[in-house]
């Protein structure tokens, strides 16, 4: 399949290297596409050289480009910059490009202007995937995957047990594909939760405060959250 | 021991009915002190029989009281009221009856006037516990409890495998008590992580949003999170 991420940074590079040995096609992006284009530059990266290993293992040679060729290029397109820019990245890579596609929303909105730990630009009444929602009505959002670090987002089955990820998103059928196909099939989650549409996404990110302190209390990222019940 | 609790709801009598369970000495307390008065009149209100039971069992007589009454009866307090009305509560209760106690805060400032599901009051840079803290200085604020239904608070045993409890707080040794004794030793508490100063129960209460999505999507309150890691 051909997808389009928004983004170039770490997180951007470890979902497009694991969705290329996937065997789909990836374009990641950046707004300095003269960086984004050019591989060489990017080796003080974590994992550029993983991303273009795997460029060079599956022939797959345009995988770089502005927000704008990225969107235009993916039958899903998945934002993966900084929640403080993600509006602006999509802006850039255009309503058009967007339109009637899967739209994963996986960015948090992290203030860091206020030092360590970050807190939210927005949220209890408001979400950046509703925002996203609201400022391209022709995308079909489903926020998901920003509840884990990037290491987990592709690989959960390296924590111990089985554990939750979270979709929400106004458009059922979008809301199954990135269930069933990118979560379950493709990276192998086994406890996946449909919490509604989008105002789900209010939830899925306020996690993000308790997931700083707990992420300070374990001493690693590489953690997550499993949903335990009663018999 | 002597504990009072500031609240005489559904919370506030699970809570109670356990800890007169584990032999201590308990006074709940209402507003109407007419109503925490007469237990009798509590017929309809949930688990209002069990925790009569527990106190006829015990021989435990003067249970019921004024906000005054219980945090001066108590050598800790627990704050099981209402998240919006928890400040003008422990307000009536007084500083000086709080005054060098543990104080648990267990409450979310939850604001159910925009309808279902509620928003918080306030979050982000702030807290409930934090506000409390500040109101009363003197009191050793302990904010726990607040991320699970009352059923699970006191018999977390009840889930399928260990889950998730968190405490934050600024004093270490009311915090350290709060995990110890009343979490671990008492209410059997497996998975206890210590968030840090006071500024944890942000990450705590902010988990409420996707608490009410996760219990939507899963069909019961009765559930909680396990922190899993990898190898």
């Amino acid at each position: 399949m051909d997808i389009g991420i928004i983004g170039s940074g770490r997180v951007a590079q470890t979902l497009a290297t694991k969705l290329l040995e996937l065997g789909n096609r990836v374009t990641i992006s950046s707004r300095d596409t003269t960086k984004a284009k050019d591989l060489g530059d990017w080796g003080t990266i974590p994992s550029a050289e993983a991303f273009a290993a795997a460029q060079r293992k599956l022939g797959w040679e345009a995988a770089a480009g502005s927000f704008a060729d990225a969107a235009a290029h993916g039958e899903v397109v998945i934002n993966a910059t900084a929640g403080g820019h993600s509006l602006n990245a999509l802006q850039a890579a255009g309503a058009d490009n967007l339109a009637g596609k899967i739209l994963v929303d996986i960015a948090n909105p992290l203030d860091f202007s206020q030092g360590m730990p970050p807190t939210l630009l927005f949220c209890n009444t408001e979400s950046l995937g509703e925002r996203v929602q609201a400022a391209f009505p022709d995308a079909r959002v489903v926020k998901s995957l920003n509840t884990v670090s990037a290491q987990v987002m592709v690989d959960p089955r390296q924590l111990t047990e089985p554990t939750a990820m979270f979709v929400s998103g106004n458009d059922q059928a979008a809301k199954d594909w990135v269930h069933r196909e990118l979560l379950e099939s493709w990276f192998g989650w086994e406890q996946v939760l449909d919490l509604g549409d989008l105002t789900g996404a209010r939830g899925q990110e306020m996690w993000m405060p308790l997931w700083l302190r707990v992420m300070g209390a374990a001493g690693t990222a590489a953690f997550n959250l499993r949903i335990v019940a009663s018999t």
